[in-house]
């Protein structure tokens, strides 16, 4: 029996990887891209590719948006609200937790049940060990969805409010460009006495995979708002420490502009008598009052 | 045959550990702190105490010293120089890699055998599995005193230059903080949905763990400067993509001004037509000109 049709609007590296894997898979697929040159190489792998986005969202039991952002969203899919009407559509697309919120509240205007979803892969893990996606909205939609988007990567269903997805995404980004951050700043340091990246990246992360688990345990302390007197190391500790890396990057002629509004958080903290208190209580700072 | 005598300077919760630690491993301790206190419990474990740094000096062949700061050095062991002479002083205590230098240098003068040390540890794991320090300066001196040392934690040597030690020290903790801002502003992220920190903190150290080794791979591109086009994610695509996480992060009441150094330097390079480079070249805007 075949397994249905999934309809795939976009085609970049990302578009083209699922498209590929749902194929693979046993699905029948529509594909539709802004530039018709980039569906042949799908044609020629059993793809239907069409002109409109209105007929490939009519042929398609499921309708994964895969496009640049939310703008190109609304422009594409806005004209073709009616096809859309009574479909699933999964919106792939990046996109914030509010412009996931705000496409949620416009399919639901036009009778279109929607799902959101955010990639935590790289094209080229699609469909591999690692890959992982997260998906919320419509909880039906879900489950109806799932066979077709666990082919994908392990499929996570995050809750009924359609930027669950997305803030997900969206922390964990974050905390790795941060990381990765730290990373750069490390590489750059050590190159001024002749240390190749690739070293420094091996000792980065050997001590971050030593250090990871301390911050793991550290974690419960913020949902207790436990912090004072710090469970472990305080901010009176911390922020000539963080002050010290700041002048020992400057003084090898590297920026330190990264660890500024670290060192601000803590200067506050410190400033309103919260130096006996552990600095993880940064956290707080971060909530906007 | 005894082990010979270290002298240990400083008794705060570092230095309290690493006597502890010499006196297990079979050597005899000499220990002087500012108040006097401290040394009590040390004296009924076994250990020598004395008033001043110039007797302290006199009865260890090693001075370890664990003091407060680089001022703190040079306030203590200033007035000491004539009996430190042909003594082999290890500084642990943290400092940046040019106070590492000039304390060097002031050794040198003097006639004091020199190491400059790191501590990647917490004074809870001075001499278990995990406990790593770092050396750097007289090599002879730290062949010397490596059976000592060696009872605390590997001991790792890097190099003549006194700076080394603390440099490598001050890149990896920059990554660590860096790591642990990202990891908070995670946690403020998704309790704004109600998700426990210790939720986050594990999604956040899975993730972590899945990345870390694409940052290990990208790391030789660094040392061939190859940036442009793009072997990984360009700026045109990461510029956009830290931008909407900014978004995200304020859309949910949490600061993003972690990031804004990042979105700078993504802002600068795609200004001055660099948008089709690997966006980790931000590590060449690091490098102050």
């Amino acid at each position: 029996m075949p397994k249905g049709t999934v309809t795939i609007l976009g085609l970049g590296a990302m578009g083209s990887a699922i498209a590929a894997r749902l194929r693979e898979t046993g699905y029948a697929t529509t594909v539709w891209n802004r530039t018709a040159a980039k569906t042949e190489p799908h044609v020629q792998a059993g793809a239907t590719a069409v002109a409109t986005i209105a007929e490939a969202v009519q042929t398609g039991d499921i309708i994964l948006a895969v496009l640049l952002d939310h703008k190109s969203i609304h422009d594409n899919l806005e004209p073709a609200a009616a096809e859309l009407k009574g479909k699933i559509l999964v919106n792939i697309t990046t996109t914030t937790p509010n412009e996931a919120r705000a496409t949620a509240a416009w399919a639901a205007e036009h009778g279109i049940t929607y799902l959101d979803g955010a990639i935590m892969a790289v094209p080229e893990m699609i469909g591999r060990p690692g890959s992982r996606l997260l998906y919320s909205g419509d909880e039906n939609a879900f489950a109806i969805a799932k066979p077709a988007l666990e082919t994908l990567g392990t499929a996570e269903y995050q809750g009924t409010d359609a930027g669950l997805a997305s803030l997900k995404d969206m922390a964990l980004l974050s905390a790795m460009y941060q990381t990765f951050g730290g990373l750069l700043q490390a590489v750059a340091m050590m190159r001024t006495v002749g240390t190749p990246a690739a070293q420094t990246a091996e000792d980065v992360i050997n001590w971050l995979t030593a250090v990871l688990p301390v911050m793991e345990s550290l974690a419960p302390l913020i949902d207790e708002r436990n912090y004072d007197p710090a469970p472990g190391q305080d901010v009176a500790f911390t922020r000539p420490a963080v002050a010290s890396i700041i002048t020992a990057s400057r003084e090898q002629g590297v920026s330190a502009d990264f660890l500024e509004p670290l060192k601000k958080h803590l200067d506050e903290l410190a400033a309103t008598g919260r130096g006996t208190a552990d600095w993880i209580s940064v956290v707080e700072q971060l909530t906007i009052k």
